[in-house]
């Protein structure tokens, strides 16, 4: 197998960096990358110590490293583009299209993209983090009123961590509820559920995942087993047609496909750009 | 103001897309950019609607919308091309040099960044998760042991949604402990913190901003005061100098930025890449 390493260099946090060479490198799966992060490279020493890493790696492996960069400062850029490497800097081929077609020269400055600077938008994610936690799993059911999603389905099956990607990645107030045997053995909603049937999103799972699941958290349990973990899917699943809940499959998808996707299917807009 | 109209095209979530897009606008501050994702285009026919939603938009307003594009399908690249827009293709306008530098041709095939086909990288996210639930806001300080870094400050400075943040991102396990009144009139470390000193980092907070975040939802209370706020903060500095803590502000960071810089500093490494 072909190997490389892969260095993502940034001004600031290398997550804009590291976003964008995963999504390219990963379309290579016949090589196997090494990946450092670089990050706050926000002065001409730190830049001279980053090429000497990268040339470093060179000398030791003989491959030229890939490198993604996302440093606007011109004079650090300089210096890390004499480092013996596959370049690829993100600002430097789109920033000079985008001047030309927007008719503005571009700020060049640094630490423009979270959101630290707006106290609004901190204050909506973090509000809705605070949401998540204080509505998950079913913890409180009060509050739903204030909700913009409730999100149910069996324990285990990834509602939690959807919720709080919802939250603070997109600023969405996310509830969820855990639909549980006593829920399950009837084929309608949970009383507190049923005023905020609008808001009901449904997650299901496959049941020798969740099966999985149970299992390395309660091995041995009853609640683990696969004939349990099968018949709550059922159950579920049969629910979710019956009041005609929109619903999606943990068992393939990512949380921030997950996430993603519950937005498109419910059309439930961002609170956060 | 110049105004514009933004497209972020995907044929997965649109993350990617994002994250390239913001991060180029984020460097023309007097430009006000309309922000539209359209994720999901898999298919030749939502490619054509997103087509017509783009020329609907010249239409409208004159100025060319500015598409950011991160799609593999050739064929479905093909028919959003013909946009009527200002279109960077990021996959088109770096893979062909990656594949001459590797030597070897690109998959195209969607949807591989994400962690959902990896079940260990899915695993150790969600346990990660799990953790900085169960050990959040000193719920729970038995099981220290296994944390890789256990946050600690006065209440509201930023601890939960960093812990979450450092968990979602990186599969670090951190727990958090917040520092209260009874903490702070000594300048030693709580009895049980003692033990895992090595893995404390601080978080504090201008006072100011401490006393707004306070406010806004405890309004009126002492705990809210700038006063307190004042006291709480001046003593948990106190502390992180008295004992040797390395700690950052929260003021001016994003939870993104807080996350990363700790990281640095602590020396902590990801579980997940």
């Amino acid at each position: 197998m072909k190997r490389r390493t892969v260095f993502f260099l940034s001004d600031r946090t290398g997550i804009t960096a590291e976003t964008l060479g995963l999504s390219l490198i990963s379309q290579f799966e016949d090589v196997h990358f090494s990946q450092v992060t670089l990050p706050f490279i926000d002065s001409i020493e730190k830049a001279a110590d980053a090429t000497n890493r990268i040339n470093q790696c060179v000398a030791n492996q003989g491959d030229k490293p890939i490198v993604f960069s996302t440093i606007l400062d011109p004079s650090i850029r300089k210096v890390l583009e004499r480092s013996d490497a596959y370049y690829i800097d993100f600002f430097k081929t789109f920033l000079p299209g985008l001047e030309t077609e927007l008719k503005i020269p571009s700020a060049n400055v640094t630490g423009r993209i979270h959101s630290a600077g707006d106290p609004h938008a901190y204050n909506t994610r973090i509000e809705a983090v605070n949401y998540a936690l204080n509505y998950d799993d079913g913890a409180r059911t009060s509050g739903y009123d204030s909700a913009d999603v409730i999100l149910v389905g069996v324990s285990r099956c990834g509602k939690t961590p959807t919720c709080l990607y919802l939250a603070m990645q997109f600023g969405i107030r996310a509830a969820n509820y855990p639909l549980t045997e006593d829920d399950l053995h009837v084929t309608t909603l949970p009383k507190m559920l049923r005023p905020h049937r609008q808001k009901l999103f449904g997650l299901t799972i496959d049941a020798k995942r969740l099966h999985a699941i149970r299992s390395s958290r309660s091995p041995n349990s009853t609640y683990a087993t696969l004939q349990q973990c099968e018949r709550e899917v059922k159950a579920v699943e049969d629910l979710f047609h019956h009041e005609n809940i929109p619903f999606l499959s943990s068992t393939n998808l990512s949380i921030e496909e997950l996430a993603t996707k519950l937005m498109v299917i419910s059309g439930i807009e961002r609170r956060l750009r």
